[in-house]
């Protein structure tokens, strides 16, 4: 899949992955108006109208960018009716063509995470038979746990040829709380004969991200695909931190890089030059907010809100033009 | 509902969750024979089948337990009908007056952890209307994202007098990996005078969870209930580390644990003393497989299939035993 990725990305030349967080602030009042006349304000007429946001947006924008990525959370919150409209989202993303990024974020002991790795990347035996459950393409995996966490991920994506993207550096405010604080080298990593090596062994200790990082680049190389240079076993690095960026593209030349972050969030297109390789690859920018809600930014307004997926086609647009001057402008300098 | 919590732990005298983890392979012939019978192997025969095993098991144990725990994964593996029993179970336990501990591990920037736990612990509005998602008294909760992942779970928890449990140490084998690193102690904990106090400071380096477990001891001053001397922001440590335990039962002195690991994962009743305070509150043990599939153990065999519950049944009246005369026998020493 992580090849499909890479292949869909040279042909449509946007690193992008549209986020389908259908968040109800922004879903137009005509599309909410017609769906709470069909299942009135229930959670079923909640799930309605993201379908059909999602559906219009899906339809504007599948031809220009290779992947998509459901925040799973903005589903959830509408319980059952919600995870149903998390399903019909993705398999019409499938009948579009789109690879689709659940972005789910599981991560528990071993038995729990092949339940969810079976659940969300491959089949679940019953009796006889056996059967997708969601059916992702790639889902986002947190490491707290650990490699017990992660690898029941691995055999799954291994099976399927399918792939993940384990938390490194996220995007958010309070990411460094845990994921920066500086690590201690391990006392294997260590000298240990005197004074003056333990102080120069300080040199050693590095933010928590980057054994994070490290761990992900050793799981890669255990996970590479048949053909191609990118490992199936992705990052998530906030768009927000580019000079963490810079560090982790090196700590992990094969992995391909989900960058959140960009837009709303305030990443911008000149952040991201150091997420990519000099192959011009290994890295994929999402966009959320930005996209999804784009009619309701200053620039898009004129699109109005029947017009919201029109919007969300400028705003691809724009994004794809934004990413392609920011590394030609690199390749310049 | 931690107030709730505590007082059904001194009412049944046990300070035990039965974990409602319904593999497959745990489910009895001819409840399966019954569910596919009627729904085909299909995921909705496999969710028939948990739902029914679950069911059984509820109605022989839930005079005997404060709480249950439903490990939503072993249900999102089937998909949307595996969702609906994970609710199904849900409501069927509130029915029996249990308290719900909905073992999700979400966790995710400030705006996606607020719709997990508006859809897991409170009510999602839908134009003019509020409703409950999955409904859960307490859920766990993933702290890598730091304080945005967590505070939105605070929020909803204060609304709705509800609560969570933070993931600290985990109870599988590699959950050292991350959460064991040696952590320096941050700048302005540290004297910047010299070499001496430099590598004095490095007494002050801890392991990433007592960072986790402080930050969870701060979390909980801000969320005490009206009465009780425990917080509604608990924390989830491995019986599998019981000299964590007891470094974290003194960091966190107000933070009720929820503790995994006994039984199948090798946790023992001595294991779990620490987990305690001196009020003999403060911990509440989890079994899953130890009790839910106790008929498949030699010692409960007996029971046979049909017996499946009743073998659960004597599976808690056994861990109640261990874990009582563990606690007495504490004290006495």
């Amino acid at each position: 899949m992580i090849t499909k990725l890479i292949s869909k990305i040279r042909k449509t030349n946007a690193p992008i992955v549209v986020g389908l967080d259908p968040m109800m602030k922004y879903v137009p009042e005509y599309i909410k108006k017609a769906a709470f006349a069909e299942y009135g304000e229930t959670l079923e007429g909640a799930a309605e109208a993201i379908w059909q946001f999602n559906k219009g947006i899906v339809d504007a924008i599948y031809d220009l960018v290779p992947a998509v990525k459901p925040q799973i959370a903005m589903y959830e919150q509408f319980g059952i009716p919600g995870i149903m409209a998390f399903k019909k989202t993705i398999d019409y993303c499938h009948e579009k063509d789109l690879v689709v990024i659940g972005d789910v974020k599981r991560g528990d002991i071993g038995s729990t995470s092949e339940a969810y790795a079976v659940g969300h990347l491959g089949k679940v035996q019953v009796g006889s038979k056996a059967y997708y459950g969601f059916d992702e393409d790639f889902v986002t995996v947190n490491p707290y746990l650990g490699s017990d966490g992660v690898n029941p991920f691995l055999k799954v994506c291994k099976e399927e040829k399918k792939g993940i993207f384990v938390l490194v550096k996220t995007s958010n405010p309070s990411s460094g709380e845990l994921q920066d604080r500086l690590v201690k080298a391990k006392k294997e990593e260590k000298s240990s004969k005197g004074i003056a090596e333990s102080i120069a062994a300080d040199s050693m200790d590095r933010p928590l991200y980057e054994i994070v990082g490290e761990q992900v680049a050793a799981w890669g190389t255990a996970c590479m695909p048949e053909e191609g240079d990118y490992s199936y076993v992705g990052a998530v690095v906030g768009a927000t931190y580019p000079e963490q960026g810079r560090i982790l593209r090196k700590i992990m030349p094969k992995t391909f890089i989900l960058v959140p972050g960009y837009g709303a969030q305030g990443g911008k297109g000149a952040d991201l030059v150091h997420f990519f390789n000099e192959d011009g690859l290994g890295a994929i920018i999402n966009s959320s907010r930005g996209i999804v809600a784009a009619y309701q930014q200053e620039i898009y307004s004129h699109f109005g809100e029947k017009g919201y997926a029109d919007a969300s086609r400028a705003a691809v647009l724009a994004m794809r033009e934004d990413i392609s001057s920011a590394l030609k402008c690199e390749k310049n300098f």
